[in-house]
């Protein structure tokens, strides 16, 4: 992996499903990558994992979407960035991540399949959201277009660092010069309410959210 | 753009440069695709803006980076997400980001720039920090390869989505459902020194980077 060079000792792949899981499920974005007339294309996406598949969604009008819909090869990219680690030389230092690619073809779901994962694809980024508004209107759905990627045995690669930097030994330091990490985090602020629902109270799914983060 | 189904009227592409180079500037990780035999080929990596032009690092002996190196088609995307848009409906809801993809072919540097671009990269990564340590060795600038991908006028594309969600009215929805905006932001903790480094001051680039985040 390119990203790595600093680190070669520490860095590590990860086969634990689990943690690949984990990985998706706390990410909002990624990156889906495919080929188009043999360029290279690539569009940040949100996502949704649904168990063995990873959920995206765009308009039914997307027309590169739409190519990618129908069958072309796809990677799905998604990185966390968990903290710099600090070497006591320029050369080790480098970052604590954790990265994977899903390798697949992206297929349309079944037009009886759209609404529920629509839906799922909501109460993912949003859990408890959807019984707080009013379902989904028929034109609302046909405006919208469901696809998911399957996350199959071989099909992805994860890969991580994590751990402390070199030694100044390893380093060939000298002892005397600080090392180690800066933790980076995302965290969520406080609501804040629109103009128009300034008296609202904020509903359970937002508190949750934000108090859960 | 895909991802943006749910924000249609906020949602507009970007043509400011420097709203990019803030974009890119901001982010560690970006994911690099391109087309290796047919196939699309992703991976997540660090990058440096320098100017007109976006630096990558790699190892010399990474496979697929030097065929990327060799100058094939490639895009390098980048993404920030700024809050989660919560709206009076499901189909209105979205996040408020910005993302850019720039493309291009990924060229090695010359043999006399590699040490320049490389010591510039640890300081986009954390200013200051090349002066604290010692110089890289030989051996160790001739196990990095340093690349750039140029920013060229039509080579890249931005797009964002920002402000308050669609209002009742605007999403079909009744008026006294909650809706706003909850700021994601990335933080960096304070440094846990490695365990040899315990009793060691913090250096000045890291306080830096900590104070100023």
């Amino acid at each position: 992996m390119p990203h790595d060079r600093l680190r070669r000792l520490t860095e590590y792949a990860v086969s634990d499903r689990a943690a690949l899981d984990a990985l998706l499920d706390e990410q909002w974005f990624g990156v889906l990558s495919t080929v188009s007339d043999g360029e290279p294309w690539a569009v940040p996406m949100l996502h949704a994992r649904d168990g063995d598949r990873i959920l995206l969604h765009g308009s039914t009008g997307a027309g590169a979407l739409r190519h990618v819909a129908g069958g072309a090869p796809a990677v799905f990219s998604v990185t966390a960035m968990d903290a710099l680690a600090v070497a006591p030389t320029t050369f080790e230092s480098s970052v604590n991540y954790r990265s994977a690619t899903v390798r697949g073809r992206l297929e349309p779901l079944p037009r009886e399949e759209q609404e529920a994962a629509l839906e799922l694809f909501s109460e993912r980024v949003l859990p408890g959201r959807t019984v707080e508004v009013r379902p989904s209107s028929r034109k609302e759905l046909a405006a919208s277009l469901a696809m998911a990627l399957a996350i199959t045995d071989g099909g992805w690669l994860m890969k991580a660092a994590g751990g402390w930097p070199a030694t100044p030994e390893e380093a060939d330091a000298e002892p005397d010069v600080w090392s180690g990490l800066v933790p980076v985090r995302s965290v969520l602020d406080p609501p804040l309410a629109a103009p128009w629902a300034a008296g609202l109270p904020v509903p359970p799914s937002v508190r949750r959210l934000v108090e859960g983060s």
